[in-house]
């Protein structure tokens, strides 16, 4: 049996895997498709926004100076010339002593220099009362204030939400260039497994790896494909993976332990090359890393739990990184509520539960943390990262959490 | 112009809202589409899990009283009677004396109440040489240990992400009934805006809140539907929300403020009822909600910044009311690390970006507070709140912050 001191450590399995990756080619996509994309590249923006100064307010446009000494007793009175309504080409023009009736959003006339809110003045039948001084600028938008034009609007490697979709269509780009999104070939390995929807002989369990990964792969910004769980035979490995090599990564789970009837590492070196590491985590052990038929494949384990933990720690960042995205998960630092053991010198990557509480966050068991119990990770927010060097943690100590999702407000 | 005292707070115009909606109906879908989906009822299992007990290593299994007095220098040698296969239909049996080859996931055979693994015995030819006592249990999984038939697996409102997708198939589900999705349609009023690819002409600008607000409903979970921004009339305006009314809810952005062509109320009044409010928020201080062609409508201000802020006040809650799920985004502390000002007495909500250091959030200004202004916006992680009650936060007091995105760890 292998000594722990022969087991590859968590960090050296990432940068040995990591290190057969980069950046995917990127792809123009229309912004109604760009939700939750990675821009390929830094976008610069070709125009000034607002590209004109207008008015951030409904009211009157108008030379400030005019209205230096008005007040409630000598109100000043201006005859309104013309009315600027929003989307107006901006032709408009007011000389001294007269202003022009604006809308918010519409081009400020030549020569104003302010707008006055309805609410501020007294409109008369051909013009208004200015009741105290305007200051030049006031409630003018000038051109560029959001956006000067060439100015960087968002780097390289930005994940699109609404906020930058919206300064993205305001700077007048329909479509944008995003990294395209990996494609990953799921293959669940095991002769008991059936789908979910069969009925269950003796001796099977449902399929919930596939499933799993496929929504990993989904939420990481991949796109998953999973084939039927393979007959765990070396023909039938062999066409499963031959047809998966036509995607960016191969993920599969099981089959490549020490059991009779685990075949992976054996097909995987006869069409391509194998690394085969136990490394120094826990769940998860057993981990293959290699080309087959000229693809990068990663082996999980065939427990869900150590499946997913190691797809947390070795599939998600080079998915990550094939995205030219950040490729870790929030890290957040939580006192832990209940002793938590870690036997055997490996990271121990434990399931737990968050709660937020007097401006901390809380971590506790999400239940056994046995690697092929599914139930504990379904109420798992985050894995609660334990050092090598660490036989337990104690109530009130602070650890390090990869968080999956908050706790709702 | 209203004082004060007379706008509606925050918390009463979500009040207000929140009341007219309730849970959509449910629809089942297939486990492969349901990632993200909101579960319309808690999920019981019909089956334990495993079903069967089994093994959870690749080994041998035996009845432990057997080798009660083994050790290194008084081996116990067991003979091998059968292999057990994972898959296997689970009609294999031992007797005291005997051992069965059994590999993970394999169903434990009759007779035996424990296994060793491989690496713990020294295998013969025919037989196995146990040198150490094997405790009762040892390496079983029983059935049942991960869920037993008639638990409840997830409650209702639970967002299906990767790891409650393997639960649901663990326990057989290859379908889930989840809450439908809500329509929404948008539409952005405002003849000075066009669509981002077209060349922008004088006095026009880019519609950058249908993009925006339809990501964000994507976001919450909502489907949406933008129709072409509307021409500012009052004809113009009752066809597009006319044709909006097949939907679950109607958002408008712009033309319901005191401009000369703010039609919405208008139109709104005359095929429904209006409530129209000034909200003591900034940004976003006038509001528009009512029934139009028998259909809810939330009007949100024109600017991007303020359509962004009171769509997360009010329409994102009313999404996840709709959908059954927690309406609220999370909520945490941090440091504010600048002076921030809170001119007027309304409840900021200021666009900060978040990082995190010696354990605690930290939260700066975006960018300027313009209403107008995207690109603040588009740089924010979240939203800082400051009370009504407050005219400004020093450096080092700690605030709440409603949390977009968490900085990568």
């Amino acid at each position: 049996m292998a000594k722990l001191a022969d087991l590859l450590s968590a960090d050296e399995a990432q940068a040995r895997i990591f290190e057969n990756f980069e950046r995917l080619e990127a792809e123009m996509v229309p912004l109604r498709e760009a939700r939750a994309r990675i821009l390929a590249s830094s976008v610069s923006s070709n125009l000034s926004v607002p590209p004109f100064a207008n008015s951030s307010m409904d009211g009157f446009a108008l030379v400030s100076g005019d209205t230096a000494r008005a007040s409630k007793n000598n109100p000043i009175t201006l005859p309104v010339t013309t009315h600027i309504a929003a989307g107006s080409a901006g032709e408009a023009r007011i000389s001294r002593g007269t202003c022009a009736r604006i809308m918010t959003g519409a081009p400020l006339p030549a020569g104003a220099d302010a707008v006055v809110p309805f609410e501020e003045v007294i409109e008369l039948d051909q013009g208004i009362e200015v009741v105290a001084p305007v200051h030049a600028g006031a409630c003018v938008r000038p051109a560029g204030q959001d956006v000067r034009k060439g100015q960087e609007l968002l780097a390289q490697g930005t994940e699109l939400a609404a906020s930058q979709l919206a300064l993205l269509a305001s700077t007048g780009n329909a479509e944008v260039l995003v990294v395209r999104r990996p494609h990953v070939t799921i293959l669940s390995t095991g002769d008991e497994l059936i789908s979910p929807g069969l009925p269950l002989e003796r001796g099977q369990i449902y399929n919930s790896n596939s499933p799993m990964l496929t929504a990993a792969v989904e939420e990481a910004g991949g796109r998953a494909q999973s084939l039927q769980s393979a007959e765990d035979s070396v023909s039938g490995l062999t066409v499963a993976l031959r047809s998966a090599a036509t995607s960016d990564l191969i993920v599969t789970s099981g089959g490549a332990s020490v059991g009779d009837h685990d075949h992976m590492k054996d097909v995987v070196a006869t069409h391509g090359e194998v690394g085969f590491w136990r490394v120094r985590v826990r769940p998860g052990k057993p981990l293959l890393f290699g080309k087959v038929f000229g693809k990068s494949i990663i082996g999980l384990p065939g427990n869900p739990t150590s499946a997913m933990v190691t797809f947390e720690l070795f599939v998600r960042p080079v998915l990550r990184i094939m995205l030219g995205a950040a490729p870790f998960r929030p890290v957040i630092q939580a006192i832990v509520e209940e002793k938590i053991d870690n036997r055997g010198g490996r990271r121990t990557f434990a399931r737990v539960r968050l709660s937020y509480r007097d401006g901390a966050f809380r971590a506790r068991l999400a239940g056994a943390q046995d690697s092929a119990m599914i139930h504990p990770l379904a109420a798992a927010d985050g894995l609660l990262v334990m050092p090598e060097d660490r036989d337990e943690m104690g109530a009130g100590e602070v650890g390090s959490v990869q968080v999956w999702r908050l706790p709702p407000g």
